[in-house]
């Protein structure tokens, strides 16, 4: 990301990030895109350099770790890191170790990956109060309950097929116990209630007990389980807990399925924020990694905006070169040929109908269909010739679908 | 929020923001909680005084806005705007002379109120290369169209009860027109994009010409009408607009009901990230407005962890003393008085049941009960006395359930 964003990043920042020594087990394993000089199997070599400013962590486990980020935050160096097992079990220490130092340490990654929870908590509702922290943490286990859900899959069977996806490891057991989710709400409660919530305060239960049997009963209420951190405010104390619950079907958690992770934060000021996500990857993780350093450089000094102030803005696309698919309604005669001749117009733009329906007889007769995405010159232009006809009566309805074809982006 | 949160925020940022002249339009005006001698219609008392390092500008409009914030721009201060009328209009220029004056505006809510759309699309997603921006930036619309799908309203009825409720303004045009989403799409599209995108390059459609009929056979095809602000990139152009479209009723932006806002971010590097919550609001706009001038102090000489580095965190409450709703299944011997038996334990530990349903026969029954929130300690207790009576056989099964009487903290 550093070597293909690097540009855009230092437009938006006024910083270069340069990647310095890298500390690895394993010389030898070939790692595309890094400079091999540059790897190195002796801490020394990250920690004594006197040109490293900040020090990324993604080594995982809390021993040696927890010795190196003490060490390079007590020499000033700023630290980023996405173990969530050494915050959950020392970030206070961590946190006092650069208070004293006066550098920082950010931890975005440790928590729903590129899900910008922490930045949101610790920044934008700084004071709003927040009382209470629900999500859904672990997206393997989100994977498993909604396969057990919507397609009626037994727990082992779930959890094969997670496996195969890469959503679970060969040893499931820090997902699917609860533990993964439990560190991530000790340190979202942490950060939600301004307080210490370590591990050992988060009692948790997974769902690698749970039975086929009640997620149909649960459904059958009108409930979908689903893994939660809950974490709340009681009377000025914490109470942070992971535990599989049945959730409303019309509540927003419900509808987050597969690998995604959701926040939801509520205050009395802002009411409910949610955030929604992949909660885990390598990109993700980067991304939250990138970020971090950015907030610990600063980002005032770049211009965010920076080709829109160097008069160097992107063109503005005219709508006619834009795709997008559409529903139509037509007032319609109610007589033999008319679909053909509306379909042929069609047609002949290159523009094809995906469903058609005849609504009505006689005076009040109808067809609803809906494209599938073309540019919208060749929708106006064969728009036109259908509001011409003679069959054709008042003035035809046309919007835009979304998501008929892919992404949200592409299909439009 | 200033004023009943200074201490927090102190702690926490290392700030005391303290409030300096106030222009208003009318000085007789009644505003509880504000220091009279602070109100002032002389503009100059404002940009003139060299003690104040920061305005806060929330008079909205263009003229003589444009022209004071310029002003508190070129002499150094720093600018935080919910304006997005001026910043759609004017962004640019009072970005590039913050930029030439060394000093920062920041507009968090101005798109979305306290949803914190901007500040994760500068800083946490500054090198994610966003692909495309879909929004619901209007609660106004989105509540008059959650009406006609959910409760078969038209939208004359709707917009009333909008307005009776307060979620629209006598005079409608600019939220159902389309121009205030236009305008927000312009601010978002702007930084998402880094690009150069004003009001007048995002045309725009309402909710006005929209017909109940077409709310009603998108219903029926599977879709739910939302008024819609889109932004893309398509070929290194940015084309940003908004209209009502069709949304697959599985989509997560069709689940958006009420005056609620979301913003979905795509990008190959985060995949999808959506942000929900409400859209406007007095204290939503404030949140937004006081974590700007955090972010442009800078939160780092503070600790936001201070009640835990100082020892003084918050207490952990136990989860016996925690009240949450349960579901239970009971395996039971199909014969007379069982339903009565577990009625009376629960009763007599205060714990009121919701639902009952009793499942299968003979060998095979079971009681399917939802119960109401109490102590957990007390569902400990009564489940102990259940599980010993002779009718109940094997393990019975308890998991708890969210929403089960009001928000989500309150319910768990």
């Amino acid at each position: 990301m550093l070597a293909d964003q690097g540009a855009t990043i230092e437009r938006a920042s006024g910083h270069r990030l340069e990647v310095g020594p890298v500390l690895v087990r394993d010389l030898s394993k070939p790692r595309p895109g890094v400079d091999r000089s540059l790897l190195t199997t002796d801490p020394e070599r990250v920690l004594g350099d006197p040109s490293v400013a900040a020090v990324v962590e993604v080594m995982g486990g809390v021993d040696p770790t927890l010795g190196y980020l003490r060490r390079a935050l007590e020499s000033g160096r700023a630290v980023v890191t996405a173990n969530k097992q050494l915050l959950s079990r020392h970030g206070p220490e961590l946190l006092s170790a650069a208070e004293a130092a006066g550098t920082e340490i950010r931890f975005e990654a440790s928590a729903c990956a590129a899900i910008p929870v922490i930045k949101v908590l610790r920044e934008s509702l700084l004071a709003a109060e927040i009382a209470s922290v629900v999500g859904i943490v672990n997206g393997t286990t989100n994977f498993i309950l909604t396969e057990m859900r919507r397609r009626g899959r037994s727990y082992g069977d779930a959890l094969r097929l997670a496996q195969e996806l890469g959503y679970a490891e060969a040893d499931p057991t820090e997902d699917v116990g609860g533990a993964d989710a439990a560190a991530k709400m000790a340190i979202l409660s942490s950060i939600a209630f301004h307080s210490r919530v370590l591990l050992d305060d988060v009692p948790y239960e997974g769902i690698d007990r749970l039975q086929s049997e009640d997620v149909e009963l649960a459904a059958e209420l009108g409930f979908a389980i689903k893994l939660l951190g809950v974490a709340c405010l009681i009377d000025g104390g914490v109470s942070a807990r992971v535990y599989p619950a049945l959730v409303p079907a019309d509540h927003p958690l419900a509808a987050i399925g597969g690998p995604d992770n959701a926040v939801l934060l509520e205050s009395s000021t802002v009411r409910q924020i949610m955030l929604v996500g992949p909660g885990a990857g390598g990109r993700e993780t980067a991304s939250a990694v990138v970020a971090d350093l950015l907030s610990i450089l600063g980002t005032h000094r770049g211009s965010f905006l920076h080709n829109a102030l160097a008069d160097a803005g992107r063109p503005i696309v005219p709508p006619a070169l834009v795709e997008s698919a559409f529903y139509v309604r037509l007032q319609v005669t109610d007589q033999p040929g008319v679909l053909a001749a509306v379909a042929s117009i069609f047609g002949e733009q290159g523009v094809s109908i995906r469903t058609v329906v005849q609504k009505g007889e006689g005076e009040s007769a109808r067809l609803v269909m809906v494209l599938h995405r073309g540019p919208e010159g060749r929708f106006e232009a064969a728009m036109e010739r259908v509001s011409s006809l003679d069959a054709v009566n008042g003035e035809p309805v046309a919007l835009r679908v979304l998501g008929a074809g892919g992404g949200a982006a592409t299909a439009l």
